[in-house]
């Protein structure tokens, strides 16, 4: 294993997710070369990475272990496990990087312990009131960012505003669109629908100075209408939640007995289709945004190919100095 | 045309919808015979609707005509609607059914104005605080009866809990299900996950009497978990939309020109089953629970199929007496 010290490193928790170090370390190591232009640190006990990590690497990896002797567990309370589990992965790594010694934290762990430590070891970007867990979602006509899709149950509509003002960024950083377009996700199209948050905002949104597309309903958000769409993160997560669930229904009609020989035979190809271009493994995971640093959420079933496009998704955000540009929206 | 005074009356606003009477006539009168246990009162212009009528009745169907001398525009506001368009389909069907000269209405028209004509002229059921739409979603499972799908976008916990006495009871009634079990539209399985008002409902639904299955998360939605699933008016609706735009989402996949060929011809029959078997035709519309009377909300882009069941949905619910139980259980 190579010095690594040189370069931007990606920290990984070794032991989130539901196949631990034995598919988040080879995802890691997925596109790792010698010349990579960031390292990778794996955060997690140390026998048990050492054991996965000696059948994986080669010869000189920028690859580093930091061992940790405790654990988060998936119940436990994330404030609890801020104050319990410094020698946790998300807690030493998120610890490291507000050292600076690594420039990114990626786990498939607990969704809460990583907001938490991200908010209290981090903290928020200047002018950055409530940060936002974001995810890629690949529409039928184009990928679009839905913010907030958790991190903040109950909102205010300035809140909207700044998920709004960070998804634009992300969307012309990340997806290279030079003039992003934002809607916010609603239950009618004019202006005065929805609740009491949805018509605040959608007035706060429409004199944002952001290119606000309007309200986007449900039946045309995966239609991809626009670049980025803001909810409050229980519609977000909602919707989220909704999306996943499509292929999982899907998948079950194919086993169902009252289809026609057509139909069955059709349901493997749209399924292999859903899988390859919209499954949750393309996207890499929900990102973090709003918080001083980069810090990636995987999903709790994270494949190899998962964690190796979190890897990508990190490095992007380390590349395009992504949290500076969200302070500066704000500033 | 016969005496109908014998058998209940089904009011069909014939004007309402996309296509108006050209589609409205032909879907209500789709299922109907001299034998049918009810009658159809098609309200609407009286022109309109008897030129259609003439085209698509035989002789002595159950079936008669109450002219109606003015509209009720889509964009108008419901109260305006109600309190100036008294010669409107909707409001004049609704005060007749108030009257009892006919026992439902349906009407593809303004959701709005349906919901508030049901609100104001009906009047609500006793011990209901709040009427909800309901809307039936065929899952991958079972069918399942989602509420509120829209009429109140802010909610009490309690308005939760009684939207659940009404969907057992529909779900007994018209699913003919003996024991139906609900569950709560929820970000999170545990108890405390969700927002204020679902985690205050939970433990109302939990102490209710009610077969409490728990929450219901977006990703086990569509797999249909339990047979009744309630949600504020804003979540269902939004939920009940994204559902809905998953069929439109498949169908711009099936354009796209990253298919392979096998997936090109996949998703054809696969569209055709989900139209057969899952498109808004099926369910027949949307239904006020808990106003004092029957109240169905077809789809504006409503096919005759579309009304066709939305009659006979109206009729099931006549036959089971099904406002006095709903109100039964909330005695």
């Amino acid at each position: 294993m190579s010095e690594t010290s040189a370069r931007p490193v990606i920290a990984v928790d070794a032991m989130g997710g539901d196949h631990g170090p034995e598919t988040v370390v080879p995802g890691a190591l997925a596109n790792l070369t010698t010349d990579s232009p960031y390292a990778i640190a794996f955060y997690g006990r140390k026998d048990a990475v050492a054991a996965v990590l000696a059948e994986h690497t080669a010869t000189d990896l920028p690859v580093t272990v930091v061992p940790c002797t405790q654990d988060i567990a998936m119940g436990e309370s994330p404030a609890s496990a801020i104050r319990n589990r410094p020698d946790s992965p998300i807690v030493k790594a998120m610890t490291d990087q507000k050292a600076g010694k690594v420039q990114a934290v990626i786990s498939a762990g607990s969704t809460g312990a990583m907001v938490a430590a991200s908010l209290i070891v981090l903290g928020r970007l200047p002018g950055v009131d409530r940060p936002a867990i974001a995810t890629v979602i690949p529409t039928a006509r184009q990928d679009i960012l839905l913010l907030d899709a958790g991190a903040n149950v109950q909102c205010k509509p300035e809140h909207l505003v700044s998920f709004a003002r960070m998804g634009v960024v992300f969307a012309r950083e990340m997806f290279g669109r030079p003039a992003p377009t934002v809607g916010q996700l609603n239950i009618g199209g004019e202006p005065g629908k929805g609740n009491e948050l949805t018509t605040a905002a959608y007035a706060l949104l429409a004199e944002s100075g952001l290119d606000f597309h309007g309200n986007v309903e449900g039946n045309e958000f995966m239609l991809g209408p626009c670049d980025v769409v803001v909810a409050d993160g229980f519609t977000g997560n909602n919707t989220l939640k909704l999306v996943e669930g499509f292929a999982r229904f899907l998948a079950e009609l194919a086993g169902r007995d009252d289809l026609s020989d057509a139909e069955r035979a059709g349901f493997r190809p749209v399924l292999g289709f859903l899988q390859r271009k919209f499954s949750y493994e393309v996207a890499g995971g929900a990102m973090l945004l709003g918080v001083d640093g980069v810090s990636i959420i995987s999903h709790g079933r994270s494949s190899e190919a998962a964690i190796a496009n979190a890897v990508r998704v990190a490095w992007e955000q380390i590349h395009a100095e992504l949290p500076a540009r969200i302070a500066a929206a704000h500033s």
